[in-house]
């Protein structure tokens, strides 16, 4: 069994970033919108610009209260996709359940949107001709290409399905001519898909939903789920598959950091589209 | 055995279709765009425009030789898109090889876009809140309704993934519950996968590559494709699986006569739409 290193992978791509954010004539500008005080999300902002300053970057962050119209976030992104200095666009998600997301989202400027969550940026993951993947799926596509794991006729089985992982990372194995089925929280007799999956991604945030008498021998495990219990991070699959699997995603250090690397590597993508 | 019969379903939504349209102030407007001389597209594209007359629409035909200039045929498209009289919109496919299909359907707006192909509507689909689905999808999820076959948790499989039908037919299916494998060309084993499918939807344009050795019993059968061979017409699915399976589509007679009929319905939504 090899440990997939997230860890590893993600600071070697930062320092890519960093040499071509330094090569770069202006530096680079991520701008992160946040609305409420969801306490995760604080966290994850943080550490985006702690990543952003790491590579040479910058963040700017503006941040709403629960009371704010909805009409004054849309005003600040279209401002935001004005601005020439500013390369990329986010919305933090979730924000408060009254407003709506998918209209903030697509207010976006397709060009700047490097969480890849506006209609055309999903629409065009469809067509099978993305600017713009979204950061986990990205992030995952990036460890199969470093690990020089081929998909093509491998069964893919994933498990959740997400617009922000789920939908997406199965769009883009199918791009790389696996075949793949979806399962989720409908799923009759998840078992009988696991234990047939060459390449098995979970999604779900639930504590060690899979173990290693439902996956098959020498199957890659990738693990995206994270949860949080009395201060103990745990993933969606029970260390155990280390056993029986050839590669796995260990959590923390797999899939997690490879998120906030690939933010940098799309804003970066952003850039260029911005100035060529 | 149960056929699912779309030439009668289709009449039947062609005659809601009428009502409405009788009902509505002005007469809708479906254009076509057709580039070069497609010999299959002619006659799609007349079927389409009988069908408009069956229902008191009108349909307008923009034809282009294959010398035109791309930027003519985007000016074209802008053209209808500005005109309130027009309500729908479509490029008939396959256009000639040399022009960016993708740039020209992008063009239209998203509001006149009753095939669903531009980025924007196929986002929709993937987010899981569509306006305007692809024909051949749309239908096959009528014939879903009309005969009540539920999907929620049972295993659908789909052979064949264009944008036009395979993907999004997969991605409508994950809305409704269902668990979805994604079969293709690269796909090994695939008998494997069709002896497991409780509704199998099979797009490819290959002469009875599924006969009644590779499916399950009782199983749901969705023909879509079609394959001219010496003046007949052939489906991708052979006959002998009716002794096997719960429901078939026929070729012909199945899924072709309703992806008309949901142009027609499609282009009812814009108009209301539009005339909100």
């Amino acid at each position: 069994m090899e440990k997939l290193d997230g860890k590893l992978l993600s600071a070697k791509i930062k320092d890519e970033v960093k040499a071509l954010s330094d090569s770069y004539k202006q530096t680079p500008i991520l701008a992160v919108v946040t609305v409420g005080d969801d306490e995760a999300s604080k966290v994850y902002v943080e550490n985006k610009r702690k990543a952003c300053e790491q590579c040479d970057m910058s963040m700017m962050h503006f941040s709403y209260d629960e009371s704010t119209r909805e009409s004054e976030i849309i005003k600040k992104i279209k401002e935001l996709n004005k601005d020439k200095s500013v390369n990329g666009i986010i919305l933090q998600l979730p924000i408060p359940k009254k407003y709506n997301t998918k209209k903030i989202l697509n207010t976006i400027d397709p060009k700047k949107d490097v969480d890849g969550l506006t209609d055309i940026s999903q629409g065009k993951i469809m067509g099978g001709n993305s600017t713009f993947v979204p950061c986990t799926p990205k992030g995952i596509l990036e460890i199969f290409d470093y690990y020089k794991i081929d998909l093509e006729g491998r069964h893919v089985v994933v498990i959740g399905r997400s617009d922000l992982v789920g939908k997406p990372i199965m769009l883009e194995c199918i791009n790389r001519n696996a075949t793949v089925t979806m399962c989720h929280s409908k799923t009759k007799n998840l078992e009988k898909y696991t234990k047939d999956a060459d390449v098995l991604i979970v999604a779900v945030g639930k504590k060690h939903l899979i173990d290693k008498t439902m996956i098959k021998d020498n199957a890659v495990i990738i693990d995206v789920g994270i949860s949080r219990i009395e201060g103990k991070i745990y993933g969606d699959v029970n260390p155990d598959v280390e056993s029986k699997a050839s590669y796995v995603t260990p959590v923390p250090g797999g899939v997690g950091p490879m998120t906030v690397a690939m933010l940098l590597k799309n804003t970066m993508i952003a850039y260029e589209l911005q100035n060529k």
